[in-house]
């Protein structure tokens, strides 16, 4: 089957979550597994709407928690396919808190989750190739080799000296 | 104050969950996200223990998901710290689901989260230092200044060419 | 105090939700209820947009569920305030189903929720007058009037006769 | 099939429900949406009653929220068929909270719940009729003609010169 | 203080549960735990509207599950407290199941909880006596001086040879 | 079938808990019923790793509650299979909390639960013997066979005359 090759900004997935007392800690800040289950169907929902299959998630890279997000302020998800493999896709995600109260938004984190479509009988299959436009789709996209060559060393399935796209950044003075 | 140091075994918790409906996506497995949620407050419980503080998550290491947990299946999670460093924790932890059914464990993933420690006013406080004693502990233990440099440069706060843990690895053929 | 007027844009919200097993009845589709469970948080979080003060539900207009929404689709909720009175704000929400294997977007109700915002002391207090923009959102803005009639009827504090704006309605041939 | 008509009473059923920390605002107080949630249970329940076949939620209508419903509180909800047409059945419902504490009993607000009864193909499948008693049975069994053209209206499939029922109010001084 | 003493029937609370995907096991039946988890929040509704005070669990009788209660199907549970002691109640459940589509209601289980009332420093407080009128209240008003003789050696707080009620019951042939 | 006989170790499981908001009553304790609901999980776990069979819960024996559980404060629950009859097995708990801050840990309470291992027809099928091995686990095989008596009589099902072991107990002095 030829599928047809779709553009970024057609897995374009919005979400918004209000902060509920049993999504907090001690402090009543929200706790970052909750946000990462919100993350993984907002990324999930992405790679979904750009293959048209129903997905798995396969890793999830690096995230990194910046502000703390209050009960009762809105969490924003935005999450778009940065660059589809032959049956992989990787998701980027920014994600900010909110105070509508006091109209105050902040950076939370942003993230790469990976996800695999299936087939009926649970197999990998076939997704279509993603077109980037903005200057941003296309920094994603390329910067989405670079990443998969991480995670395949993170996962044992590489050896570092391998990776000519991360030695290339390690040189660097 | 001066914090007696303690051994990682100290913070060891086992978490122990059945995969109900509400957990699954189509296939009927667990989705990623619920299973992260879990992850989180299973290490939250580990730095906790470990500093006898309140912890919040400040970073998540790469995660890749291996086997499907299927709903009725159980999801086993040890985790423990491995370092501590001034005021923050690195937790590793090893998942597995388990078909009791048929008396089938498998490995699920491992991963890193890092917890910092807060005082009463939510200010980083200082945690005891980790004494790492098992063969497999202080494996962690050394590995654990090659992962935060490696979070560090994700993070955007070290420049690849200053992370000479890091540049061994991609140097060696 | 003197509240400067905003735009009906600028209250806008988007939530997208994921139906879950728990969510669904009999039939796997979407129960009503849940539905309006969401549709309330979407409401109040515009309605705070607008106001930027904690609101609480006043009222709910007449719904009427056109689609079955499945288990495993996706629930697209758009809200935004239609017309500020002096405490209180009517929001309007149109609500979609998406099959996002199938490339199918649904409509399933729109609906009217009117909120209250409130101040430290519970007491409502003053929102902001809402500039109506686009065709469609004067359209809504003149509608107000007349839905807030019927509801101050239905509500048993204004009788029929007093409803000018409706009186008119039922008077046409 | 000929169904054989039932009293309004047979389909009687009485909810009650502990408010919990998740299910309150910022305020301390019962979100409207999860009200809602919880009549379109208890509605749903005594339309299943009335005509023992799968239900679902076919519109809402005004509700006004009185009182708001503090955490620890009680939730009653007493939900009743008021009148069954072809395959559609109007639900009435009474809520009050309680504050078991300082036995203060308040009323909440009243709704109606419009269902439609299913087969096991999904389509619409005839209901028995229902019988009207007491004083206020009737009374709501008579206004539900009335309710059920302002539903038609409301939802664009009636036009207003033809409701004859609320023309005649709107005609009173 | 001198309390008032009330009747058990002032303490009557009915409650009805829906059984959603997420309340059963790979059967599609309701799981035991989440049954004991209704019937706590019903017994507990019945002795605080007896004490008109908070309340906590303070010890459960034997329960047995006769019939499995499936997806879709409703829960029933009658509270009511059956006698008061110094600052304790027994709380005396019937819990039925119901398919509402084959008009089938069947007994699922009686249990006996008990709860002690607190003041605001969390400390037992004075209850008021309670007066049992029909037979069955006078009924479980007797039992419940035997199920407490019982609960008091099971907790190792009353030797055997001490409980007068229930030797008499042993000593029969 | 030949089932070969299993130790009690061989049906152990711990399971751990987080306190959260909505576990919780108007002090901030977890709810009764909670901790039964987990303890319904963890003990169908123990029985269902030494049956290799799905099972249902038959029963619960008295349980007393000692210490109430903090919000924030741990779960622990370790389950293991007491003994096996036909085809049912008696699974005994012990439940602790936990303040990770204060380093405290506290009984909770101990239980035993029933429970009956089902064939693909829903009817009770053989389970394997149980061979205790500790003081500890020879002490609840020996008791199991009188609490077992205690459920047959409190369920109507044996006369007290008839309780042999239990007899023997309300004899001494």
């Amino acid at each position: 089957m030829d599928l047809k090759a779709k553009t970024a900004k057609d897995s374009f997935v919005v979400m918004t979550e209000l902060v509920l007392p049993n999504d907090t800690n001690l402090f009543g800040n929200l706790m970052g597994g909750r946000l990462m289950y919100w993350m993984d169907i907002a990324a999930a929902l992405a790679a979904t709407k750009h293959s048209n299959a129903p997905v798995v998630t396969a890793s999830v890279d690096n995230i990194s928690f910046e502000s703390p997000i209050k009960l009762g302020n809105v969490v924003h998800i935005e999450a778009q396919v940065c660059r589809a493999f032959t049956s992989s896709m990787e998701v980027h995600m920014k994600v900010w808190g909110e105070d509508l109260m006091h109209q105050f938004k902040y950076k939370s984190n942003e993230a790469y989750y990976t996800f695999v479509a299936l087939d009926p009988n649970r197999k990998p299959r076939s997704v279509p190739q993603l077109v980037p436009e903005t200057e941003e789709e296309i920094r994603l996209y390329d910067g989405a080799l670079r990443r998969r060559q991480l995670r395949l060393i993170l996962g044992g399935k590489m050896k570092p000296a391998d990776a000519n796209e991360l030695k290339a950044l390690f040189a660097k003075d």
